[in-house]
């Protein structure tokens, strides 16, 4: 029988499935990316099964485990709630797994969370146990781990961070509440903040594709435009007050930020620093706060870290 | 030679040391408090761990291992630091209590952490695996554990959430930062929140003794005082917006509010509740505030159950 030690880490999007065959060191062998209808009947979940299988080519015999990092809250009983992005019947797919990859476990993960873990192991957060990860994209997502491990939380609701309040009866949120730190640091809080302060500077605002379309407004604050330069200030800002809030909750060695936006972690970086020492007791002053260096890896890398982690302590 | 089943929870403070003789499961069989000097002395603390040491009686045989609380910092190579409110040899008292309890592990824990594991293991967060421990008093201190376990952070500053912003340049702390939640939910906050009160409202302010005596204000307020009403309003909004911002960040399965203010709880509990469930994503709406049970008795048994866990993972 062959030796059990290669991993299988997927990566599920709304359109893509991202696969790699990982060793244990993390050490990516081979990878794939297969674009998806709708995941939902047998036939069509059978069918990323076997793509799926085709990354470990000859070897399949050799894994162990199978992570799966997917687009919303998994339950502790490995059902997919809050989901909006995408239709995918999470179990069927990971029964069709266990019949491609015989033997092994099956671990799904929430995505931020696969990506905090794959920064954790082979990434920015490299050498870490406690890492908090947050990405910067249309919302503001969030894996926090400690002593290695996910936190969950109580109602699958760890690392909501993105819906931590930063502003006093501030913007309203799709969420319900107002004043979220996604609605002033996600590309479509930055879009508000820049538009305001071209409201109140009574600057023409550059031409923007949507209502999250963050480039121009980098683009700009870089040529010095000074409702851009604003607007960016006002992320770093309120994502400095949310980091600070979040190091004297549960202290963690490394902040790691990642996502769309993290692109623009030069221009945006150093005044998040700035503002977190500021607002830090001593102890915490000194965290290191980095972009994510794994870029579309990290998922993957992540979901294989998973499975190894749950497959060790089954 | 006797069945090692018994754990002895030592609580010190200031002037007091409080011991316990605890069973595995929890139950306190016989308790004890001496008053203390300075543990400073090699003479002073082997009086100490010998007045600890009568708790056990008969009994000391069947000790597995002994915990202890402190009041400061406890770094991972057991070194207290950050402990402003007693002059304490810590490893010198553990080195005597190696003596008295031989063959015991001795695992020393923060005082506010170790009332959490007291809380979470016999008190009002029974049952629970993650829980967030705030005490109320001159400061505000807290205890998370998450899976059992406390979280003590990079740099020890896990639970420091005493100094989390929840006002935007808001009131000087001594901490050094500005609008920390500590300046507005602890005693010494509720005097300064009815003292803003009574002179925007024009009320002459009832005797208070000092800074921090808050028992005059939640007198006034049950009779109906305009400003002491409102400044135990403004106690329960700036806690309730800390609670729902952790809520979002760990998502833990309980809250528990200790402290010697808590003795009023049923006074700010409901208001705290209802923010809480304003501001807070429907997930973490239903998790539960509880004011905490074991009262001073938190301590030791937490310390108790610090050992108890730690013994066993040795």
């Amino acid at each position: 029988m062959a030796e059990k030690n290669l991993l299988v880490g997927i990566d599920i999007g709304g359109t893509t499935v991202k696969a790699a065959l990982i060793s244990m060191e993390g050490e990516i062998i081979s990878q794939t990316a297969v674009r998806t209808g709708i995941m939902q009947s047998e036939e069509e979940l059978a069918k990323v099964a076997q793509s799926i299988l085709a990354v470990a080519g000859d070897d399949v015999d050799r894994v162990a485990d199978v992570g799966l990092a997917v687009p919303g809250v998994v339950s502790p009983e490995d059902k997919l709630t809050n989901a909006p992005n995408i239709s995918l019947d999470l179990e069927g797919l990971m029964d069709e797994l266990a019949k491609v990859f015989p033997g092994c476990g099956i671990w799904p993960v929430n995505d931020a969370n696969a990506a905090a873990l794959g920064e954790l192991w082979k990434g920015a957060g490299a050498g870490s146990k406690n890492l908090v990860f947050i990405t910067l994209g249309t919302g503001v997502g969030c894996g926090i781990v400690i002593d290695g491990k996910i936190v969950v939380g109580a109602h699958g609701a760890g690392g909501e961070l993105g819906h931590t309040n930063v502003v006093e009866d501030g913007r309203q949120c799709n969420c319900g509440l107002k004043g979220c730190l996604e609605m002033y640091a996600s590309s479509r809080g930055l879009v508000l903040n820049y538009k305001e302060h071209c409201a109140s500077l009574g600057i023409e605002p550059v031409k923007l594709d949507h209502e999250a379309h963050a480039l121009p407004i980098f683009e700009a604050a870089r040529g010095g435009d000074a409702a851009a330069t604003a607007a960016v200030a006002d992320l770093a800002h309120y994502l400095a007050r949310a980091l600070s809030n979040v190091a004297m909750t549960i202290d963690p060695g490394v902040f790691v930020i990642g996502g769309g936006m993290s692109g623009a972690f030069d221009l945006f970086g150093p005044f998040v620093r700035e503002h977190y020492v500021e607002w830090s007791i001593p102890a915490c002053q000194n965290t290191q706060i980095l972009p994510a260096s794994l870029g579309n890896d990290a998922g993957a890398l992540g979901a294989a870290y998973q499975a190894l982690t749950k497959g060790r302590a089954r």
